[in-house]
């Protein structure tokens, strides 16, 4: 048996606040390693980042009034909004949005738990990918490390229930390791096989970090990947997409 | 840093052949430990239970050779036919199926790469949660060891790029972790957060496993389940499912 994967848990950091330098609160609380890869959960990303609202600032749409069933707060539909691109399903109050930068998911990103305090709603990075690239750069400039980074959020999905968490931002490793051409055991080539990897890392990150305990990273150790990339490969072209 | 999670890959299997003794094959592989979470490829559980199919065994029908564009065969059309309850999406002889289990995936899970020999089409196991209970009892009685097992295969997703790994069979650990009435650390409640945890772990086993290279098994060690439940539990029920 090989030595395999280490998936360990960013233990003690802080509540993080906007403007806070986030890299560097994470390389005081874990010895990173070249070839790690860094998962953050892009809650901590977004807070850091200033990207939160406040319900009593918005003021809800003729639009969001409607979509505001079930005891659905519309100031929250509002928000939704504002964030997507593009609105798949709707049911019960319940939105299911395109944000701008492609990634279809439930309200849009837009979350009220883990928020800094009640009334408060978290959106995702402005751009989830410069957002990792930052992280990965002032991580090399304070640890002396090369390692991939990956911004995180738990997605719902077609057809299965439950949340996964995928890769929303990527620096460092390339996201989809694309199998095409290659043979398997019996010599059969692999036809169209791409394993979305960055999303397997996030999800494998997800174990560890759990969404109560306050563990909003972790590192995953032993992978040997390699190239570079950006979540928006990870975004399934309009025109191959058969669930508009 | 806690000591997280390992994920370790099952080296040394050998090619496996209908009526192996897989569990026995993998006791000998590889030493488990109770509280693990044994992942095994979809593949091998189909194989050493004999469901594969030769295309010179099938007559397409009319349907299989109208679906049957760009190159596709018919006959491998036929056998997606055969196993699918449903199906979803068509586009230029790529089925989207619906299986008798409930899952939608591309060619309702029906394989000809990692196929015992040219010309075999590889299916689904008929009851991939009983294929893990089958698993998870016999190494109980081979190694004295109490494990969680999944029964993993490559899906697609809808919306994004890339197959991810999921269970589709589960004995011994709960597929969802729901946390719904947990409060996070500013004390919001988590409203309807429930977590696939075992797509999740499928997931990270298949960063060890690769599709190429003959690892057909993982072992995933740290992880702190509770809980009994099958891959149905992962499917969400019709009246739910907004992208039918």
């Amino acid at each position: 048996m090989s030595d395999g994967l280490r998936v360990l848990p960013v233990l003690g950091l802080p509540e993080v606040r906007e403007g806070d330098d986030l890299a560097s609160l994470i390389a005081g609380a874990v010895a990173l390693e070249d070839g790690d890869v860094l998962v953050v959960a892009q809650k901590v990303v977004s807070k850091a980042e200033g990207r939160v609202v406040s319900l009593g600032e918005i003021e809800p749409s003729e639009r969001a009034r409607e979509l505001a069933v079930e005891e659905r707060d519309a100031r929250h539909i509002e928000a939704i909004l504002r964030e997507s691109a593009r609105i798949v399903r709707v049911r019960a109050g319940f939105v299911i949005a395109e944000t701008r930068h492609g990634f279809v998911c439930g309200s849009a990103g837009v979350d009220a738990s883990n928020a800094p305090e009640a009334g408060m709603l978290v959106l995702l990075p402005l751009d989830p990918d410069a957002s990792a690239v930052r992280l990965r750069a002032r991580l090399q400039e304070l640890a002396g490390v090369t390692v991939g980074v990956i911004v995180s959020d738990s997605f719902g999905r077609a057809w299965r229930l439950g949340t996964t968490d995928v890769a929303i931002g990527v620096a460092g490793i390339a996201p989809l390791l694309d199998l095409t051409g290659q043979l398997d055991r019996a010599g059969y080539e692999l036809h169209a096989t791409t394993i979305a990897v960055a999303d397997e890392i996030a999800g494998a990150a997800e174990l560890v970090m759990g969404k109560t305990d306050g563990v909003p990273a972790a590192v995953v150790r032993g992978l040997a990947l390699e190239g570079e990339g950006s979540a928006q490969e990870l975004v399934m072209p309009a025109e191959r997409d058969l669930f508009r």
